[in-house]
């Protein structure tokens, strides 16, 4: 069945946590589907872990071992490093530039590298003739980069929005579904091992913005952006805000967003009210989704795994497939219609807002003065009442307004006296 | 930008209905995005359809018209035609055979024509050096062919599964929503366009069937085989059945399935119960989804548009971008496993069924005996009340049951003199 003439893809891995055992175990485990479909069969020839001698349920007779992934990435009779390190810098950088300054082509899962690097490496591969493989670094075996750089490569896109981070996700499902606080289900999912012990690149939203800025720079065909990602991340969601969300049609979600405004492309990491109607407002659970609107094939949504030893495994075997077969593709260091990203300032959209306030008159009269100076129009409000002993919530939803009007209202309604907590803002999905 | 020294990918579009004219439209609306991404130019030089003089709103200019579109597959300097007129055989069947034999690439949307003849005109393509790209004929603009050929090509599929007929969603949708009946439903689809004046293909099941498969023999790298996809239509769903539905906690939709069996894989389209937990059941109006299981990454959803213009002319022209950068693929006549469709007269499964009797005494007596007799086993039974007069109906599903056992019971109930309809059987999705 298969070809056979062609010489094996010889690849080596640098990096054996989670997500190298899982490219191995796949690539042993699916030998001959893989070699079918790529043409030629995918032999690793070597690998490269700082603790070479811990049992990792894998037989690796047949690949050379390094200590020294830099070294691995330098060595003979190698065509591709899979660079499975993690990492913006440091050890993973140094390879990916060894392996691409050896002409060699790099398979990566690495998203926080590229976040900050995939320009200039795709320019560095560019000159040395080698391929920069990326479809692991986005939300895991969902193959939305190749959907955007592919089969959706016919449309001029206005939005890509999604849910990009599992933990996340996890965390704000169980507290829908349980009624708990962050900080106890951020526990037991630590406990669980779905949150790191240091969750800081999670749940404040860098992981996302990470991705967003990749997803965004392959869908608009522009620099990779970074620092222009607005990002904020979880931690101040509390349940009474996901009670108020589910009482007004709404899920509160973590989503990356990246849209096309009139002064370039905006790029937003924040909780938001997703209305029931969205299908990302279904996603539950550890489950990443993507949505795309382009102006040709509408709304497309891809849904599944976003991490993990198999999903992340199935991307780079993907691309490693891809590589064998000749298809490999430069997906960064473009721009089309010279688009760029822009701060969110002048953003614009709908927020939600609760306050929390000691029961005095007035409280009200205050804050809707402040509201009108800048001119931010509230659509509907409530002061539900609660037990809390003189302190009360008041939540209002805003017609669409000024990001920095509505910040420069709240900033001075946060002073009244009468305030008991800082203001909760969370835009709403538009 | 554009790189500028390549020369233009020349393309001859067959067929000026609602694709050709959609392709047309986006290759002139994204002219620069699309080289861009291309990495050179796409360039319709000819075209061709029964009626030029038709006013459809394009400027034809610079392109040949051809009243013939064989003649044109064999015309000069074309690269690729682009086939999109439709039919299983005839002129649709002649414009492939005859560009590929010209040496020329092809892209189809014609479902019922892969269906048909996909294995032999890959084998002929591959003969003469040509590409046959496929993207659009299944699921319109989702690129679920791209996605299980390349972004998920690592896995070893169990199932594929989707709603791919929207005329079929859109009419059981609508019945859910305003408790019609099918008649109804599709008078008013057909009014509103969404319907062909003929709906045979669509509402029977075949278009479906067409499509299933095509994902099958992708995914499990096996032939394509029509003959052996069981197909049954939704004309037979009444609006009793998707109120039952709803109280067990299902929705109906019309599933195209291929799962793995020890014999092989069985392929079979009929309406289901679907879960309302699987996201399968939230997929509504006239949109498409498939959800494809793979070893390593688990269950991945797309859902989008599956027709129209813009959507199916976008999977047209993303397989164009792959044409003209090189990135052609062979997708059929390809084995690995050894794989074959297989009969689903062996299928297990649990299901609902809906009898319609005469309220007279010894009727569950008479019907729980033919069931005990083929070792179909009960698993919740219930005799709503309805203001029938003096006829009612008895709804129950079975646990897990042969699919042939099941057909020889509901055979022997159908002749029970009580009995004043055929019975009503739905399998539930697992």
């Amino acid at each position: 069945m298969r070809d056979g003439k062609k010489s094996p893809l010889r690849v080596a891995v640098a990096g054996l946590g989670t997500v190298g055992v899982g490219t191995i175990e796949i690539l042993t485990r699916n030998r001959a589907l893989i070699s079918a479909r790529a043409g030629r069969d995918i032999d690793i020839v070597a690998v490269s872990a700082r603790d070479p001698g811990r049992d990792r349920g894998i037989d690796f007779s047949g690949m050379r071992w390094f200590s020294d992934a830099v070294a691995m990435a330098a060595a003979p009779d190698i065509d591709v490093v899979a660079e499975l390190i993690g990492g913006s810098d440091g050890v993973a950088l140094a390879v990916v530039e060894t392996a691409i300054r050896h002409g060699r082509s790099v398979v990566t899962a690495n998203k926080a590298l590229l976040a900050h690097h995939a320009d200039p490496l795709t320019r560095l591969a560019r000159q040395h003739g080698a391929a920069l493989a990326i479809e692991a670094s986005v939300a895991g075996g969902i193959p939305i980069m190749k959907g955007l750089g592919g089969g959706l490569a016919a449309n001029r896109f206005e939005r890509v929005c999604g849910i990009l981070n599992g933990t996340c996700n996890y965390i704000l499902t169980q507290m829908r579904e349980t009624g708990r606080d962050f900080a106890g289900v951020l526990a037991e999912a630590q406990a669980l091992g779905y949150a790191e012990a240091d969750p800081t690149l999670d749940i404040d939203g860098h992981d996302t913005a990470h991705k967003l800025a990749l997803l965004a720079a392959v869908a608009f065909d522009m620099p990779v952006d970074l620092a222009s990602v607005h990002v904020e991340g979880i931690r101040a969601i509390s349940p009474l805000d996901i009670q108020y969300a589910e009482d007004l049609g709404y899920r509160i979600k973590l989503l990356g967003t990246a849209h096309r405004t009139p002064r370039g492309i905006e790029q937003r990491v924040h909780p938001t009210m997703v209305a029931k109607s969205n299908p990302l407002a279904h996603v539950d659970g550890v489950d990443n989704a993507v949505v795309v609107t382009g102006d040709a094939v509408g709304r497309v949504m891809f849904q599944g795994r976003g991490a993990g030893a198999g999903p992340t495994g199935s991307a780079v075997v993907a691309d490693l497939i891809d590589l064998a077969s000749g298809q490999a593709k430069q997906w960064f260091a473009r721009t089309v219609d010279g688009l760029s990203a822009v701060s969110i300032a002048e953003h614009a959209g709908a927020c939600y807002v609760r306050l929390m306030v000691r029961d005095e008159p007035g409280v009200l009269a205050d804050m809707a003065a402040e509201l009108r100076n800048e001119r931010v129009s509230v659509e509907a409000m409530r002061q539900p009442r609660h037990a809390l002993e003189r302190v009360v919530p008041i939540v209002f939803t805003t017609h669409p307004s000024q990001e920095a009007a509505l910040q420069r209202a709240l900033g001075r309604i946060a002073t009244l006296p009468s305030m008991v907590e800082p203001p909760q803002m969370i835009r709403i999905d538009a």
